[in-house]
């Protein structure tokens, strides 16, 4: 049987501030520059999400992609959209909100939401046009 | 001469909250919803300037839109580039900041910037893929 | 007050087919090329809203974008998506359903579905990313 | 020599239906929901196929992308642009059309369309903008 | 009848240099900068060229944009495609191919090249995906 | 530790033409078509760097992506923006200036400029829409 990806991409608002609450507010803007703004600032995440597994012959589906998404929607999507990623987000808590941590915790919210035989490839997380990150789930020294 | 309009796009992220202050934060979810978070969201926004007027047959330009794209870093990007829509923008200070009020202060602040012979003709400023507004210096009833 | 305009993209997925019922296959093929194949074909669809009016002073808002998006969801996309145009759309009936005459049916679907005092202005409806119409309400001999 | 990887970029507008022909109506519904309407829908796909070899130290190229287009318009395009998948693609027979199996068919039509020492190294189908399905040659059990 | 703007987009990758002859590469360098290197640069245009008409009862269609698509090949993409726009295009000749000269220089090749009843709206003309520049071939002093 | 991805894109517009010396006209055009019109031609160039390493927990990042944009600035941009890329850039002497050749010059101008724990991973470089390449600093037979 083939095995194939499949990538359903969702889309969030939200605002953050990147800071280490440890450091001042000197410290930061020296390591995060602007992105360290103690008022906030924001984006329009776009997060796309691949699943890997065999085709199933019954459905010509890898999986129905509606419970993917409907997956994104109740364990991230809800969370995230038009709020605060440093404030309201109990999965972030004492997290940096870098788009890099963000993938990584999106990826931890939704590994273990798939039904069985289909595994989670990766996820990739734009932060603008221009930035984005990928985790697949590897970890390392 | 030929009168040909010239667009330049610019981009920023901010932070915004869309409420009224004199309003409670019931009345203001119900009237906003998501979008009066009092913990604040956020936007990559898209901006669009477009200037018309005759073509320069010296040139070939309707003007240099360096100009214009210096003028739009100077007058607008630099102030709201990874800032607080509501705290840290002196010309938006008592603006509720929703996209349509933040096109016509943009408006404000560069119109006065172009070169004689050229007017400015739209401002088009997309809060997020799905959504944007349009203005063109017009007042009415 | 400035006289501002919103827009509102909204998506579909459909089937259809550009003939006359009246002719042969062979001169539908011959005046309409591919898009008359009578086992259909389909497109997906991104619809463009516009709507003009005064800034509310108390909103900030033209209008609730999500009363426009709910009014298309309702008026247009439930009728549309993932449906065939030729046959289950009740208000495209009788019409060849060409990117104009979809613009103007849905034109005529929302233009009085807008709070007092907003006008539609415009609808752009984009069948491939290459080709697209819009309707402003004009009509013309 | 280096290995590179060239992607080119097709498109085409087919319609289709999902459904297990031996099911009812009402079954293909409940598993396929809209997709499996009987009177068709159809989408804008863009294709994305990529080819790996070493770069020639002749011509500077992994293989003339021009081969691989009109492979790609000979191979696949000519038989799916504006046609219904389920009907006329002898190659999709028996098939049911959902973007996993058209990626897996799209990849066994052009595997062998390539010069000698280039390898397909993956179809991208994308069915709309949020959703794509990805293959690479593996199979699995 | 409605009135209804129909748009194709079309692209063309080329050379120029935005220069006046009878400057010194000095006096260029200074009014165009990087534009007017001597050594030529280039950029993939995207073209989109709007027509407007009543929508023939007949058709379905403002005209047929096969017939305009055509118009773009013969008049205007055949001869700039894969071209330098300062020595190889006839219809360019003696004119500093800046995009504003460009998008008039098209208007004037394909706005007679319409059906009867059909007229040329608009020529927008994007020479990066952050610089364009639109032409609706009005004059003034 | 997370292992994630990182990718910076930036944007480049350059003249150039595929051609090798030796040859005749008549023989380039044979092989490289109207890429080898000897009057040049150009594009609008996408650069996508994708750079991996841990997460690093002080900061939640792989590498501030800033040091990465202006190394690519520095060891990048600067040379091949509005420059010819025959005749302009010592890195690019000597190659044809295939997209091909592009990103593999272009992935030997960074690799060594990233900080200690982060290597790159890929370079993805667009000439069109529709025709990419990407380089993994593998070489083969």
């Amino acid at each position: 049987m083939p095995i194939v990806r499949a990538t359903r991409r969702v889309h969030f608002s939200a605002a953050h501030r990147v800071f280490r609450a440890e450091w001042s507010d000197e410290r930061n803007a020296e390591v995060f520059g602007d992105c360290s703004n103690p008022n906030w600032h924001g984006h329009n995440f776009e997060l796309d999400v691949t699943v890997e597994g065999p085709v199933d012959p019954e459905t010509g589906y890898v999986m129905d992609l509606k419970i993917l998404r409907n997956a994104l929607e109740e364990r991230v999507i809800r969370d995230v959209d038009h709020r605060n990623l440093n404030l309201e987000v109990p999965w972030l808590d004492g997290l940096i909100p870098t788009t890099e941590n963000l993938a990584v915790a999106i990826w931890n919210r939704i590994a273990d939401a798939l039904p069985e035989g289909v595994r989670l490839e990766k996820v990739i997380l734009h932060e603008t046009p221009r930035n984005s990150v990928e985790y697949r789930g590897e970890e390392g020294a």
